[in-house]
């Protein structure tokens, strides 16, 4: 007999960006795996348990809840944001293709989420309101010399971009690099936005030029979004500039 | 006296995916404006009002609806998926950019969304596991040469695709077109999924190798995602395939 796995995106933390389909989920589920931060956000019942565990250890947690899955729980893993966006569901899938027959027969169930960007997006404006990309500046699963030449590839096409995974202690130099790599292909008033934990008590938003941009204004919580040569911030006295990238490509920039 | 303007986003069609955030705006706000499919999706009560607009009237929509909110109306934008990826956001900021003194004091809000592409990776795996990049395919608003620069850029840098408006009755031809480029650059086993009204009653995610895949698979409604070389599709017996894109990036395509 087999179960079901949920993987969940619980958005970037706000009740409020919680998904009806997330919150149903989430009252299915008996066994909840996902790293710590994440897994504590849930207000569970007494028959349901906690499987907390390291962010590192995404494949270990997709193996694990899809064993139990097989054996006929019902198991979620969640997310922070989207599971789909450089989180959880693309490692279930490497599990369930690694993994034994038994493991492709479970209810897979995946309930997307308001991701960082989107998040970050809308507190300030509409940067992402053109073409856009999103490149996890992490080289733990690719190597450096990829990033660096989708950076130059997306800033010379016109993509306005999205950094996850931007900084960490183990990864501390990576956003000061992109910030030069980009700074060689986009003029220095290019419109850089620091958004940390949008809609969350202690969210951050704020925003520099690409000339003077700052890596240590961002952290593990941040999502940092590069605009293109299109966009723009307007003023609007004493409430904070909003910064958006217009649908129309002006003529200069074709 | 100056007003609020929700800028709302309804995630793709499901309630289940409507936020607890874009739940309360449509709550509080009087006026509603937007394309009307997006607004007939709204149960209103008797003291709210609808007003319906052409898909193409954007940037009157917003005009429209900021003007009321400086005038000290409590308004409402619609938008389907995210109002901040090619939806009503950008043109809500370009009328506030273009437009009186008054606008810029607007009390603005913008409610993000579950968007297309984050709704139909869902349903079928996690084709976006790895950098990606969203392009609109509708030239009316940029040139088709550039659209045709940025797929090149995206295919060649190892980013997987997502467009949005890959077609309609007036833009027949651009998504076959589209097709020729990236056979150009990308294999013809390369995968590609039309995902068009996730999570709706009227659901159809189908998927296709780049070399057969035929632009009468979408229409306006559909998302088509473009996998890059490392996206695969997991077999799982009756269950439909598992398209993903793995985290981690193989040696030989570095």
């Amino acid at each position: 007999m087999t179960g079901k796995l949920f993987v969940i995106g619980l958005g970037p933390g706000s009740p409020d960006q919680v998904t009806p389909q997330a919150h149903n989920a989430v009252t299915e589920a008996r066994f909840f795996f996902g790293y710590k931060p994440y897994v504590d956000r849930l207000e569970l019942r007494p028959d349901q348990q906690r499987i907390a565990s390291d962010n590192r250890e995404e494949l270990d947690r997709a193996k694990a809840a899809l064993e139990m899955a097989a054996a006929g729980e019902t198991v979620a893993v969640v997310s922070g944001g989207d599971p789909g966006v450089f989180a959880m569901a693309a490692a279930v899938c490497e599990a369930v293709e690694a993994g034994p027959e038994s493991w492709r027969a479970v209810d897979l169930e995946i309930v997307p989420g308001i991701t960082a960007m989107l998040a970050v997006a809308a507190r300030i404006g509409a940067p992402l309101g053109h073409d856009f990309c999103a490149i996890s500046l992490s080289d733990n699963l690719k190597p450096w010399e990829v990033v660096e030449r989708r950076l130059k590839a997306a800033a010379e096409a016109g993509f306005v971009m999205a950094f996850y995974n931007p900084i960490s202690k183990a990864r501390p130099w990576q956003l000061g690099r992109a910030f030069e790599c980009l700074r060689e292909v986009l003029p220095p008033e290019t419109l850089v936005v620091f958004g940390r934990a949008a809609g969350r008590p202690d969210e951050r938003i704020a925003i520099a030029s690409l000339g003077e941009a700052d890596p240590a204004q961002a952290d593990m919580a941040t999502c940092v979004i590069i605009g293109s040569t299109e966009t723009r911030a307007v003023p609007r006295g004493d409430l904070p500039p909003l910064v958006y990238t217009p649908r129309s490509l002006a003529p200069a920039s074709q």
